[in-house]
């Protein structure tokens, strides 16, 4: 059998979720149909981050596949990219070694997050973005990036129905850019609890527009308590941007 | 009675054009109404560019109305805000002198065009422009633009049900940008005629993929035969990003 990687772009507006599920379309079910009626078998994926919600957007989302078939990689991703509907793309197929899984052998996610910071919304630039239209103190929320950075138990960020093991993560990277009203939050982490970027981006945006202090944010990192921090940012403004292995 | 000039935002994607049409939304009629709702009265107003078609998009349109209200600034723009559909937002309102016209008084426009240049569709930046497959030769068509430049009959370049009584205009600016498949051209003239950014831009774009010459250009300005030149790129790529009076 040979292992087939898959790099896809998709628009999370178009989708109920990357996760089948009944009488939604998502995703994974697109994919897989895709997959099956090119290879004539019923075809199963394995996703680096097959949890994420209805409105979260890929840039590179990664899956891998088994098969016995010969198809060229060329091949592969000429049929897909037919088959698949325009929202969502394969925009990279690669033969990889046996062992390879694309959730079990990521060694880091990174998701982006764009707030549309401005006193009107964007119909243009607005629409993958959360708007906020009190400016925000991009100072304070990069002096709570800070805190954040670093391996620590994220509980306190973690949605009630989560089911992982332990909630301790490191987080490699975040870091806030601002430009032209568009604010873009970039975390890179070995993993992430569900719903840990929007709650952490609800959390931190609150402290940008002065609801909470920056004492707060270490508070309730200590806690451990989910009902601490802030609200859940929406989905749209989310994208998976890159998985590294 | 006060002249009011207003600076709309628009998808393009979400309207049938900007003119008022029966039985179909434009942006015209959903300005006009909201107008009409906050004023108490049937309200009309002028545009720069009325004529855009279906899917084509607005980062800056201009247009003025006359009213003898004495309402804010401020409050004319967050009514309309309230009252406009998602898809369309009002972003700065001036009182301006009596004689301003959005659409007469205008000296220059400006339109980005958008060429999606990659083998595989983008589903998240590819929304909003054209998608040509095979890579195209920006330095041919950098060449193109400068036999374009300035001041010319454009009449092989104007849809055949154009109206203009003339159709001499002077393209002041032709910028052909390319960065990560996206290539953005951008053209600013003293006026368009009808369809003449998305003939030009099919014509080039026909140049930058090797079916046409570079002396094919200037054979095609000169025959002032629409027949003569390339496809009319599609409306999805097109942005009115400026006017200026």
């Amino acid at each position: 059998m040979r292992n087939i990687k898959l790099t896809l772009e998709y628009d999370g507006s178009k989708f109920f979720g990357f996760q089948r599920q009944p009488n939604h379309l998502s995703v994974q079910e697109s994919l897989e149909s895709a997959l099956s009626k090119f290879f004539n078998q019923p075809m199963k994926i394995a996703a680096a981050s097959g949890r994420t919600d209805t409105g979260v957007h890929a840039e590179a989302q990664i899956v891998n596949f088994k098969t016995a078939s010969d198809k060229s990689v060329a091949q592969i991703q000429k049929a897909l990219n037919a088959l698949l509907p325009e929202s969502v793309a394969v925009k990279k197929v690669q033969q990889v070694s046996d062992d390879f899984h694309a959730r079990y052998s990521a060694k880091s996610k990174t998701y982006e997050y764009c707030v549309w910071n401005a006193a009107v919304r964007s119909p243009l630039f607005g629409t993958r973005a959360w708007h906020i239209y009190d400016p925000l103190d991009i100072k304070i929320m990069r002096q709570a990036a800070r805190i954040l950075i670093g391996r620590h138990d994220f509980r306190a960020f973690c949605a009630a129905n989560g089911s992982a093991k332990t909630s301790v993560r490191t987080i490699k990277k975040f870091l806030i850019k601002s430009q032209n009203h568009r604010i873009v939050f970039t975390l890179e982490a070995d993993g992430f609890l569900y719903h840990m970027v929007r709650n952490i981006v609800g959390t931190v945006v609150e402290l940008g527009q002065g609801q909470l202090k920056l004492k707060d944010i270490k508070a309730i990192l200590q806690s451990k308590d989910r009902a601490k921090a802030g609200r859940t940012a929406p989905a749209r403004g989310l994208t998976l941007v890159r998985v590294t292995y």
